[in-house]
């Protein structure tokens, strides 16, 4: 993972994806995450990532923005277009996003996690 | 991971909670967390939860709620509380926990997992 999200104060908004992986090859797959974790740190409003798949294949991916509209950039770039299509066609058996309004935070953090 | 939750149509509410943890014994973790999960379970407003955790000790859980109030319960319900203060004192490194509103959801998922 890429450790935690320094995100600002609410309110910002969240895109919480859960997907399971099919048993399509890794190494593919992965050059294509990192592309586009790479690509969404440079869309106007990302505010960070946080990402976790166990050895079930099962993750868990939370993206951090600003407001809804760099949402919906980022979900229209075409690049990322093209993976989408491909993530529902090939790498991930069934998935289901959900965005939301991060309304209230609070945490423990370790000074070097922040 | 207890697979995808079966969420009604938004809005609804997530608490995102991630964590990593330390590197104290498994095993009564898990006892509690299995517990904490079966109470979560009996909680009014509960809608369902999704978890992972990596071969690192980063993980990601989001529990589902009907309202804030439910989340607020579930927050205050004493014997949560004695296991939030050990996982602050034990078994979590750091943690963050975001409370949202989910507005919007869309998926893809294969009928055996709804």
């Amino acid at each position: 993972m890429t450790s935690f999200a320094g995100t600002p104060a609410p309110p910002y908004y969240a895109v919480i994806f859960t997907s399971q992986r099919t048993d399509a090859d890794d190494m593919p797959y992965h050059v294509m995450a990192e592309r586009m974790l790479e690509l969404a740190k440079q869309q106007p409003g990302y505010l960070g990532v946080e990402s976790v798949r166990d050895a079930n294949g099962v993750g868990i991916t939370v993206s951090y923005w600003q407001d809804l509209e760099s949402i919906r950039n980022w979900r229209e770039a075409s690049e990322h277009r093209v993976a989408q299509a491909a993530g529902k066609e090939k790498w991930y058996e069934c998935y289901q996003a959900r965005i939301c309004r991060v309304e209230r935070d609070y945490g423990h953090l370790d000074s070097s996690m922040e």
